[in-house]
């Protein structure tokens, strides 16, 4: 049967007029309800998820308790409630020449959002992910596209958030799971009823899903995560002093997950005096670890297309070089290139999806300047120096601050926290609107835009707006905060 | 000599990449400064704007104190500092599986803005309005196209800005005056450096920007304001009880400033009892205003053809037909139609920008629920109703909530309040973004995005992210407010 996504969506407005107005309590509790669902359902879902992915069951146990944390998170944040901005400009009927209107403002949800989960996260990305749970959160209703890598596990996590709507006897239509090619996608982006997309994934799809989205009669936002390279730049002393423990960090995070995270670092500076003794103790390091299946098969031939193709370039000089068993096992690779070829070609800064990094060797610090003002969009960037050597580095992290969004002085890159202060997102092309974050509280904004209600009477204002602030939340009232 | 785009944007560039970490107490002196250096000029500047507009000498001075006071509120919001969303997340070493990493999370500048000004506002929405001081405010670089319409109030508004910035010690590349046409603003917003545009004007004018900033090679936000036709919903025991006062106060609104204002109520609904005393007394009231000079011979034009189009149109029932005595004089009209018709033809929802209204005579509260449905974005809508009448009016009123960015119950769109909780901006087509508003504190957080430090020492931490809170502003520490 087709899909009707006239139904879908006008299932989804007609929920939306419902949802956003229900209460902060009752929408924390159903958020609850859908961590609990999907608790429930965790011996059957974690083979599956595990089968279809394939990633160990400890893996996804391990992102199992990341999605119920997460979704805890959204639920807290909607239960305390002074994410909406509530703001107040008292009114002064006596102001000259005019009286000085009631004016109070809030953020409100955008209406039906489409998500579009990533392969390499089938929990915490995905159906029940961050960016679903976000959009319900902000009061958005969510038509989800199962991805086709884990179609099982999506309906699994779908039935278990259906089952909290029904818990909670909330409508129908503020979650839908709807499973269909690129072009259902395409139809769905294009929707007149739709406000909003928030996707995980590649580049290309990302891009064509922000393109089609803007050429709407109506543009919407396009809240697209399309992955980074993530350098990071190490310095002589910091990494003399810990070269063994660097690199091993630096390969557990390249390859962990078989290297498939949006946040691995596939670039790493290393001063040319510490080519040789890191790159050794690198390859020492690589040479532990094992082969194993990557996501899918379509995955594995783009990682070793992508391979293929850098070895024929004569800039590179190949420290490991991948050798599957068999063509779905990532194989981790490394190669080495001179910081003047590097910076002559962009294609160096493109992501392969994937257990592989580059190594740039470079003399001084104007050329990693030069890199920084060169440098696309990132998630993320990490620098490796002693307190000593940032002294030095002022302007270059001036310079790397306006390439990412997530700038990171010890540790690794990957294992983004899930908490108030992260910024999962940076500027294009890492994202398609680097204004937003996937992973963290502030993901709901996203999904909101201000209404201010001017002269409204008090017994008709949302909650979050009325004079006795009976949300006990915190206000900006006449420019002060109050609670 | 060409306008050489390259240099100028180079400029701003690293303007940027200074003032983005000058302190808030220096950036909020620099804000005032602003404002003192166009208090100074006003003498000077008042009679050209009004000549240059063709707008009264009252109603300039009267925007240039809006304009004033405008500034004064970005400074002040930039000297308490709160703004900036700062989040902490502190540390837990002894977390298990894995040590918590300290993560810290602010807002931050998004880099050179370029600000295209409205023509119907020469100070108050152009060279020093609330799009240029909002993004100076973020900490972005402007660079200002001076409108064709204006171009010597422009350029002593500009001045004034190049004086504030000399007396602070700033980088000039700050603030940026430059004149051109059409295809030079298009160059503009085609930069690679170019981070953001706003804009005030015409639909055709933003929509086109909008379409080029996403089809650049790093696609950048748009913020355009396009106006709206603004409807009023009127209900008959409110209407019957204060019909003379409310035809007047509707009269006020549409033809302020010969009607040149984005918040203009161009739509009234009046239920059929009503139809003829209301017109009758619109009528009235619109006899006596004097058609008087719009803002240059192409508004002029523009507000002719489309009356001459719409008066071809046999839906309409015209109560006042437009009869200027000089084409650049706008001469206020109404004409009324039947809701059924208006329902028909989006066309009747086209913004036809001077004093005309049209006035839909509805029967029933259904009908007034279908035009919620298919009303398209407004900056604004107005609901005149009695308590009683609006306890039957909530659907109407969560309809219309969807379509606007600001819903009033009292006295009219136009005087738009500049202070904490105004929200001036709607979905599309009123703007390209409904995330933002163009006037009020909030216009700020569109020039920034945010950037989260994970373990950065604490030596390199902006003031707003330290553990003693320098600035003294309120923070999200481990998800509580403090300060």
């Amino acid at each position: 049967m087709p899909i009707d996504l006239d139904h879908i969506l006008e299932r989804a407005q007609e929920a939306f007029l419902f949802f956003k107005n229900v209460q902060p309590k009752e929408k924390s509790a159903f958020i609850r309800q859908i961590a609990k669902q999907i608790d429930a359902i965790r011996t059957e879902l974690i083979p599956v998820a595990s089968k279809e992915s394939n990633l160990p069951e400890g893996r996804i146990t391990g992102e199992l308790g990341r999605t119920l944390g997460q979704i805890g998170l959204f639920a807290n944040l909607v239960e305390e409630g002074s994410w909406v901005e509530a703001t107040i400009d008292l009114p002064d009927p006596s102001r000259q020449p005019a009286p000085k209107p009631d004016v109070r403002r809030m953020i409100t949800p955008l209406g039906p959002v489409a998500v579009f989960g990533a392969s390499n996260f089938p929990l915490a990305f995905s159906t029940a992910g961050g960016d679903t749970l976000s959009a319900l959160a902000a009061g958005c209703p969510v038509i989800y596209k199962a991805h086709p890598a884990h179609p099982e596990t999506s309906k699994l996590v779908a039935g278990a958030i259906k089952k909290a709507i029904e818990v909670s006897a909330l409508p129908e239509g503020i979650f839908q799971h709807v499973e269909g090619g690129i072009e259902m996608g395409q139809n769905l982006v294009n929707h007149p009823l739709l406000r909003a997309v928030a996707f995980t994934g590649s580049h290309q799809g990302g891009k064509s899903l922000f393109d089609l989205a803007n050429k709407r009669e109506h543009p919407i936002p396009v809240y697209a995560e399309m992955g980074s390279v993530n350098p990071v730049f190490t310095f002589p002393q910091k990494l003399g002093k810990n070269l063994e423990a660097l690199a091993k960090s630096f390969v557990g995070s390249l390859t962990m997950g078989v290297g498939q995270f949006c946040t691995n670092p596939g670039l790493i500076f290393v001063h040319k005096d510490q080519e040789k003794e890191f790159s050794d103790a690198v390859k020492a390091e690589l040479e532990d670890i094992a082969a194993a299946p990557m996501l899918h098969e379509g995955i594995a031939q783009s990682y070793y297309d992508s391979l293929q193709y850098l070895q024929t370039r004569n800039e590179l000089d190949w420290v490991k070089v991948a050798k599957p068993k068999h063509l779905i096992n990532g194989s981790a690779a490394l190669a080495k290139i001179k910081i003047k070829d590097w910076l002559k070609d962009d294609h160096f800064q493109k992501e392969v999806f994937g257990a592989f990094a580059l190594m740039v060797v470079y003399h001084n610090n104007d050329e990693l300047l030069e890199v920084a003002h060169k440098l696309q969009g990132q998630l993320t960037c990490t620098i490796w120096a002693e307190d000593d050597e940032l002294k030095d580095q002022l302007f270059l992290i001036n310079l790397l601050e306006e390439k990412c969004g997530r700038l990171l002085f010890k540790g690794v890159p990957t294992g983004v926290e899930v908490g108030y202060a992260m910024q999962h997102g940076g500027p294009y092309p890492s994202t398609t609107d680097s204004r937003g974050t996937s992973v963290g509280a502030y993901a709901i904004k996203r999904f909101a835009r201000p209404i201010a209600f001017q002269d409204m009477p008090e017994s008709l204002l949302p909650d979050a707006l009325r004079d006795d602030n009976p949300l006990g939340i915190w206000r900006l009232v006449d420019g002060k905060y109050t609670q």
